[in-house]
C-alpha cells in the first residue's frame, strides 16, 4: 500500500536534535511529520549533560522545571592527581559554570528523560507524535520547484517503509547487553515502552511503504545519517585513538570523598572523569585502551566489571564497591564535521549528521538540540510567509561555526584526558597538572552553552561602535536579569518574557523617562513603530494584535512608582483582542519589587547600559541579540527587518 | 442496586478543603473516596487568593510552580481616598507581604485552576478521582466499635446516592445567570467539564445507592454541611449586615493608574477593593446595599452592569469601562464558627463546614486548605499504625484557633469596610485613614497563612526557655532559608527537602563541627538516634529505610569544604534500600555554592541560632515546628515522640 500525504516539514530521526526540532515546529503549528526507525525513544543510557543555555531553552518553552527537579546539578569541579610522592590528592576546586553565566544550573540527566520533556511538549503544543519503526527508503527532489515558495509546491518526495522488529530493533554491544535494565523506569516512560514491542502491535504494518511529499527535510538521523548520503555529503575528520568505556552505576560504598562532585581523575593507572547522575547513580567515563587508524578495538573483553576494575585500579587507594549498573557502553568516536548542513536550503542535516565527537565535554545533546532550535524558527518564518527564504542560509552558516568549534575543543580535550601526566618541570608529550586546570578552567563558559557567537549576516548585525550594551553583544544569546513590571510590582526575569512563540522582541532600554529629552526619544520611537510603515505594522497581518509578530518591551532606568503606565504612548502596551484589555506586561523598571526590596536586577549595569541614555535591542525568536543601537537610531530597526521580512497586505 | 464498599476515610464535598484532604491521603496511599453533589468541579470564579503559606504546601507536593505560572502575584496594596477637597487620591502604598515573609508569591487564581491542581495531583499520586453528581444521604456510626482501630473495625456506614441532573447542578442566582461564561475554559478544564453533562450519562445512574463502610469520615461539605447536621452542630455567630457584589471582568479602558495592583478605593459613594487576576482579568468587591437582621437582601436587581455602575461612581473622576464579564455574584455572609470540628474524633468537618466569613481577606479557600493539610497525615499515621488516635484529638483545637481569629479579623476587616470614611479630626462611628491604613499593615503577616501560631499540645512542645532559634518558634510553620548540600555543593531552599511525605524530620544545626566539643556532641547524638530504643529505629518497621518515618538532616555552621561527608556518623546518611547508595542529600552546610557565590541563605544568622552551638528542631509532617532544644537535650526527642508514637515490632 503506497499512500500520499503532504506535511511542511518532515524530520528523519527522532533524538534530541528531531525532537527539538519538532517541538519548535508543534509550538508554531507548522505541519511537521517525525519518524524514527527506533520502536520507542532512548530509555536508559546515552547522552546525559544539560548545558545552561539549554536549560534557558528549556525555559522558553515552558519545561526547564521538570529538568531542574529530576536531574542531579553540577555545581563544582573537583581535580585529582599524583602528587610527588606519587598518592592521589585533590589538586583543584573550581565552580562548573562562571559564577554569573546563567540563572539556571547545569543539570544532568538520562537522555530518555529529556526526550520525555519534549514528546510531551509537542504533543502538548499541537498534539505531535513521533511515528516509531519507520525510516525512509528513497527521496527525490524536483529542481524545478526548489525555488517555488508558492503555498503548493512541495518539491521534496519521501518514501518511507514501516519495519520489521529486527529492522527497528537497535543491536546490543558486545556480549553482555548494553540496555542492561529497565527496571528503573519511571511510570511515563514505562507505558510509552510498552507500545513499542511486538505484542502491542508496533511492527503489525511492517513493509509498507508511504510517500510523503514536503517542503523541508531535515535529516536528524545521527552520525551514519541517511539524508546526508542522499545530500552526497559525508563527515570528515580523524578516526579515533583512545577507546573509552561510559558506565552508569550506583556507588554502594567508597572512601573517595567526591562522589556527588563532576571530578577528574589522573593516575598512572589512567584516567577518570566521574558524573553525578539524578537517582543517586554515577556516570564513569574510563579509557580502557587505544587504536591505531584504520584498526577496530575489539569491544567483546569489555564488561561493566572490567570497566569498574579499571576504575578501582585508577582511584586506588580509594575503595570504591558498584552495586547496580543501569547502562554502559563503549566508544571511540573521533572529531568529524560535515563541511555544510543544507542543500539547497531545502534539505538539512542537524545534531550527529553534522558534527561528532567524543560525549566527555558534554555537549553533544546540547549542541545538536542547538542546531534545531536555531533551524525551527527560521522554517516556519519562511512557511508562514514572513520571511524571504533567504534566512535559511543563516543555519548552516552559523551551526557550522559552532560545531566547528566543539571538534577543536574536543579534540584538544581528548589529547588532554589519555595523555598521560607530566611530571612537574619534566618535558614530553605529557599535560601537566596545570595545563591540565587552565583549560578545565577556560572550557567552562564554553560549555556552557552561553559563548556561542554568531557572526554578523543578514540576521546579526555588526557590533556597533562604540558599544551601548557591552553585556549584549550581537550574536550572543540575550543574558536575563531581574526587573520589575510596572503595572503590578511583580519581579520579572526578563528572560522568561521572552518565551519561544516565534516572536520577535524590540526592548526599548528607555534610560530615565522623567527626563524630558528621554521621554521625547520614547515619543519618538513610539510615532516610528506606529506608522504603517515602522516595522510593526508592516510586518504584521491587519487583524492580528500588534505584538503578535514583534513585541516591543519597554525598560526604564527610573524607579517603578516615578512613572504611570498611562504615561507611555499606546503602542507600547497595545490593546488586544478579543476584550480590548490593554497589555500592561511591556512595561519594565530597573527596580526591584516592594515583597523583595533587597533583590535587584540592576539590568542596565549588568548589560553596561547608560542608565540616563538606554539603548534599543533587537532580539531572535531564538533569543539571539541581532542588533543594538541608540534610542535616535531606531530607524536601524526597521532596515535591519527589511533584509528578510515580507511586507503584509 | 446497594453495593458495599470499605475504605478508610470517605470525604464528603470536593472543593478545595475536600480536595487538600484527598490529595494529602492520595500521596500517603491511604483508601480513600471523596465524593461530590455537583457534576463538575468548579470552572468559573469563586474564591481566588492563594495565600504564601499555601504556596509553600502546594511546593510540598510539588505543583506550585504551576500556580505561580498561572497566577497573578500580589505584590503590593494601595489604598485610595479623598483628600480635604473632596478629590479621590492615592494615600499609601505597602507591600503586600512584610518582605521576608516567604520565598513564594502570594497569587492570585480562579478556584477552579487550584481544584486542577488538586485533581491532577491526586490523580498522580495514587489514581484517586472524585465521584461526582453523589451526595450522601444516610450515615450511623457503631459506637461500639469508635474506639476500636483494629484494621477491620469500620465504625462508620454512610448510603451515598447518586443524584439527578437537577439535584445535581447548581441553581442560578438571580435573574442572571452567575457562571456567566465558559468560554475562557483550558483545555484540561474544557475536558473534564464535558463529562459532567446528561449527554456524556452523568446523570445515567440517578438515584441507585450504595453503602460504604469507612474508618473515618470527613465532611467538606461547605456552610450548609450535611455531615455538620449529622453531628448535630451548628454554625454560630453574626448574620451580615452589608451586601456585597463581585465581579470578574476585563478593563477595557481606564484612567486608573493602579488596575493591575491590589487596591482600596474609598469614597462618599462606597468602597470598592480591586484585585488584579489571571488572564488580564480584574475582580472587583464593592457594597451594593445592607440589610438589618433576619431580613434578606433582594438580589433580583442586582446584574453585573449594575455593580460595574457603582464602581464607576466610587472610583469618579477616574474612567472605567468593562468589556468582558465572566463571573459574579453577591454575598451577605456574616461570621459564624462551630464549636468544635470533631465528632468522637471518628467524624470530622473542615472549611466552611466550620467557619463562614466574608471574601475580602482572601483566607477562605487557604484557611480550608489548611485545615484538612492539618488533618491529612494525623488520620493517616492512624490508619498506618504510627501513632495512637489520641493525637487526632489536635486536629479541632488547633484548627479552631485559627478559624476564631479569622472571624474576629474579618469581623473587622468588613466593618472597615461597610464604615464611612471618617474625616480626620471628626469623631462618630466612621474609621479615620490612620486607622484603615494601620490595619490593613498588621493584616499583612496573617493574610500570608505564615503567621498561624498551634499552641503547646502533644504535638507542639512549649517554647524552650532561653530560646535557641527565635526564628523558629514551636507551633508555627518552618521557615525556609537557603543551604548548601556538602556532597554535590547544590543550593537547596531547606524548604524544598520539607516535602510532604507523611515524614517528620529532626533538623540537627549542629554548629561548627570542626569544634571538638561540637564534635562529640553531634557523635552523641548519632549514638543516640542509632540506638534500638532511639526514636528512629523504635518507630521505624524493621524492613524499611532508616529514614522513612523520621528524616535525620543536618546542617553545619562551617564552610562546606571544611569538612568531609565521610566524616559523619552513618545514621545521619543511612544506606537506601534497594542498592545501597548512601543518603548525601542529608547533609548541609550554611554556606554558598560555587557557582552562586553571592547567594548565601545564612540559615542560622535568620533563624536566630548560636553558629557555634546550634541547636536541634523537630518538625512535623506539616512543616510545623514541634520541639527546639539544645544539641545536649537530645533525649528530648524521644520523650517528645513516645508521647503519641507506637513502637514498631
Amino acid at each position: 500500500m503506497v499512500a500520499t500525504n503532504d506535511c511542511d516539514v518532515l524530520i528523519v530521526g527522532a533524538g534530541p536534535a528531531g525532537l527539538m526540532l519538532s517541538t519548535w515546529l508543534s509550538k508554531l503549528k507548522i505541519r511537521t511529520r517525525i519518524v524514527d526507525k527506533a520502536p520507542t525513544k532512548v530509555l536508559v543510557g546515552h547522552a546525559d549533560g544539560v548545558q545552561c543555555r539549554t536549560v534557558e531553552v528549556f525555559q522558553s518553552f515552558g519545561f526547564a522545571q521538570r529538568l531542574v527537579d529530576e536531574g542531579a546539578h553540577i555545581n563544582e569541579v573537583v581535580s585529582w592527581a599524583l602528587d610527588s610522592k606519587g598518592d592521589l590528592q585533590r589538586t583543584g576546586r573550581i565552580p562548573d559554570n562562571e559564577p554569573g553565566t546563567s540563572r539556571f544550573p547545569h543539570a544532568v540527566l538520562s537522555q530518555g528523560r529529556i526526550e520525555r520533556f519534549l514528546l510531551d511538549a509537542m504533543k502538548d503544543f499541537n498534539e505531535l507524535t513521533v511515528q516509531r519503526s519507520t525510516a525512509p527508503v528513497s527521496m527525490s527532489v524536483d529542481q524545478n520547484l526548489v525555488a517555488d515558495f508558492s503555498p503548493n509546491s512541495y518539491p521534496i518526495s519521501v518514501t518511507l517503509r514501516r519495519l520489521t522488529e529486527e529492522e527497528s530493533v537497535p543491536t546490543q554491544l558486545g556480549a553482555v547487553p548494553n540496555g542492561l535494565h529497565r527496571s528503573n523506569l519511571l511510570a511515563d516512560d514505562e507505558s510509552d515502552a510498552a507500545k513499542g514491542t511486538k505484542e502491542a502491535g508496533a511492527f503489525d504494518n511492517a513493509g509498507e511503504e508511504e510517500t510523503i511529499r514536503t517542503k523541508f527535510l531535515v535529516g536528524c538521523d545521527g552520525a551514519r545519517s541517511w539524508v546526508r548520503k542522499q545530500m552526497g555529503l559525508s563527515l570528515e575528520g580523524d578516526a579515533a585513538g583512545a577507546v573509552w568505556g561510559v558506565l552508569d552505576a550506583i556507588v554502594s560504598e567508597t572512601s573517595f570523598p567526591d562522589i556527588r562532585l563532576k571530578c577528574t581523575v589522573q593516575s598512572k593507572v589512567g584516567s577518570i572523569l566521574i558524573v553525578p547522575r539524578e537517582r543517586d547513580y554515577v556516570r564513569f567515563y574510563i579509557q580502557i585502551g587505544s587504536t591505531k587508524p584504520g584498526e577496530r578495538f575489539d569491544r567483546s573483553s569489555v564488561t561493566p566489571e572490567s570497566i569498574i576494575e579499571t576504575a578501582k585500579k585508577i582511584m586506588a587507594p580509594y575503595t570504591l564497591e558498584c552495586s547496580d549498573f543501569e547502562w554502559w557502553t563503549v566508544y571511540e568516536v573521533g572529531q568529524r564535521l560535515c563541511k555544510t548542513f543544507s542543500h539547497d536550503e531545502r534539505v538539512f542535516i542537524a545534531g550527529d549528521a553534522c558534527h561528532t565527537h567524543s560525549p566527555k565535554a558534554g555537549q553533544g545533546m546540547n549542541t545538536s538540540m542547538m542546531d534545531t532550535y536555531n533551524l525551527g524558527w527560521k522554517l516556519a518564518h519562511v512557511l508562514q510567509g514572513k520571511a524571504t527564504p533567504d534566512l535559511l542560509k543563516t543555519y548552516s552558516e552559523e551551526r557550522y561555526k559552532v560545531a566547528k568549534e566543539l571538534i577543536d575543543l574536543d579534540y584538544k580535550l581528548s589529547r588532554m584526558f589519555s595523555a598521560k601526566p607530566k611530571e612537574e618541570g619534566g618535558d614530553g608529550d605529557g599535560v601537566s597538572l596545570a595545563e591540565f586546570k587552565a583549560f578545565f578552567k577556560s572550557l567552562s563558559r564554553w560549555a556552557s552553552g552561553t559563548a556561542v557567537h554568531y557572526l554578523p549576516n543578514m540576521l546579526v548585525a555588526p557590533e556597533r561602535q562604540p558599544a551601548l550594551a557591552p553585556g549584549l553583544p550581537t550574536g550572543m544569546r540575550f543574558e536575563s536579569h531581574l526587573v520589575v513590571a510596572l503595572a503590578d510590582a511583580r519581579p520579572w526575569h526578563l528572560g522568561d518574557r521572552l518565551v519561544s512563540d516565534g516572536r520577535w522582541r524590540i526592548i526599548l532600554f528607555a534610560g530615565d523617562v522623567r527626563e524630558q529629552e528621554q521621554k521625547e526619544k520614547l515619543e519618538q520611537i513610539a510615532a516610528y513603530l506606529d506608522t504603517p510603515d515602522g516595522p510593526i505594522r508592516r510586518y504584521t497581518p491587519p487583524d492580528d494584535d500588534l505584538d503578535s509578530v514583534i513585541e516591543v518591551l519597554t525598560i526604564i532606568s527610573n524607579p517603578r512608582i516615578s512613572v504611570e503606565p498611562n504615561a507611555f504612548p499606546a503602542i507600547l502596551w497595545p490593546a488586544r483582542k478579543p476584550y480590548g484589555s490593554r497589555a500592561y506586561d511591556k512595561l519594565y523598571a530597573d527596580d526591584s519589587s516592594p515583597v523583595t526590596p533587597n533583590v535587584r536586577g540592576k539590568i542596565y549595569k549588568n548589560l553596561g547600559i547608560d542608565p540616563k541614555t538606554g539603548c534599543i535591542a533587537v532580539v531572535r525568536p531564538d533569543q539571539t541579540v541581532s542588533l543594538v543601537c541608540a534610542l535616535d537610531e531606531h530607524k536601524q530597526i526597521g532596515d535591519f527587518f527589511a533584509q528578510f521580512m515580507i511586507a503584509q497586505a
